[in-house]
């Protein structure tokens, strides 16, 4: 009889075994956790310390140690004409991602080539009122004539333009422990250089390492 | 008969059995997606939500779910003498990269100190030539001597080098999509502010998420 | 007499080779190296090409193939008054992370309002002395009163704002094998635009792809 002897010939001890083997060996993520867990008991900070490392609950489940993120959006100011405008909170309220990097960076681009974004003290509104006048002496509207070229959209259109060149069109901000990492004095300031209103469109683009 | 016996105890089925949970073992990934499977078509958003998710097609290949790159080149400008000029097309021209990334920033750096790079109407000409006049008007040529210190390479030399300072030698553009998030009048700047003509070379450096 | 008969029902090489497999099964990852190796043998280039694989050396222990990191610094400038400074070599000593990164960015980010960073001329003293004396002419301070509503600080203070803007707060400069990839004539400056000495705090913010 060596059929029913072969059927026979594996205890259920030794088929108990092999089975358990087999499971572990379908979840060697598990069996490494234990192999391992007394170095990671030992040197608690190993995972931690390598930034490229690759966690895995399983093989085919992994998650970067260090997590880098890449988040987008555009956003509309509110309608303004000429003027300096402090839109920090703007910002901050549009961008409530930002509390999840560690460390990473917000740029801000604006869309349009007649205003212009920067830092700039966040106190006193004269600070902004004088910076549009001083631009404007920098940068005059043509009164006699003479001056530009480009006036089909109106004498304020050119020296917009040059204004946005000098001032420029993006901010890139530092962030640190989920905030901006600017100066207890520093704003992001929103400048419209044409004088009738204009909503204009900004890509925030925040980029860095989650908490 | 022992050595026989034993040779005979494990039946064909049972060493079939055998040899397949040893493939199995062997290709864990394998196994976990048809473990995961039905998982997976009930929430097949699950692994694109995960932002640093890395899928692997075996234990020794993974791929990142959140494939981060960098790229980066060094091009040369066209030579131009002083003048303002649209370069957006030769820059995506030689940025077909840009196309792979669904989230990023192109950041372009031009390694000299009497030109510019800057963001600006991308339509009539007219504004790139009042912009260069309107430059020389907002930082002079020195006439009568006596206005700069530097003279060493020409008249033209210190105006070129404080315009550089306040057009800037770098933009910064987001991506989205494959494409510049530029707006719709808005087009690359090259800035030369030297009288005779040079060629500029630009470091374009490409960093996001890719598609 | 079943029981010593399934004892001794699996000779002492089956029991071998159970037990190996099991080995191989519970490291795949030696497993797939040796099943792969004739392949990377032949294209060694295969896991370099590919800048989102993650290598594992277990299941468990994965590095990233493209390294990405993230370094974030704040430091403090040397305490100057109202002048240009070149600071390149303040930063790089700051900054030894700089050698580890083959390609990324550098963004040098200053906390205050009324100073500036910039990129320019890295050789002749009397181009940072120019500089500072053109961006008084372009933004005088107000010796007769009137231009200015904002004068708490002085005089000095509200032109600073002005110069602030027009040159801006941050730099970005690509980083290439471990360098800064500015050209020749190229340095980073420091211009403090008010008339007593400040020292001026600076957020560094490296990022990119680790050699």
């Amino acid at each position: 009889m060596p059929p029913p002897q072969s059927h026979s010939s594996i205890s259920p001890l030794t088929t108990f075994l092999i089975v358990c083997g087999f499971l572990v060996a379908l979840f060697p993520s598990l069996f490494h956790t234990v192999v391992w867990s007394p170095y990671y008991y030992a040197f608690p900070d190993t995972a931690q310390r390598n930034p490229t490392s690759v966690l895995c609950r399983s093989p085919d489940i992994c998650v970067s140690g260090s997590t880098m993120s890449w988040y987008q959006k555009t956003l509309t100011l509110p309608s303004r004409s000429r003027g300096s405008y402090l839109i920090t909170d703007t910002i901050t309220k549009e961008l409530p991602e930002l509390k999840n990097y560690k460390v990473g960076l917000l740029t801000l681009f604006i869309q349009h080539t007649s205003c212009a974004l920067s830092l700039n003290e966040n106190w006193d509104e004269d600070v902004r009122a004088d910076m549009s006048d001083a631009l404007d002496r920098i940068v005059p509207e043509d009164k006699k004539g003479g001056l530009y070229r480009h006036d089909a959209e109106g004498s304020d259109d050119m020296p917009a333009h040059v204004k946005s060149a000098l001032v420029g069109a993006s901010v890139t901000i530092p962030i640190t422990n989920g905030r901006l990492a600017t100066g207890t004095w520093q704003g992001i300031w929103y400048l419209e250089f044409r004088a009738s209103k204009h909503a204009r469109r900004v890509v925030a683009t925040i980029q860095g390492e989650k908490m």
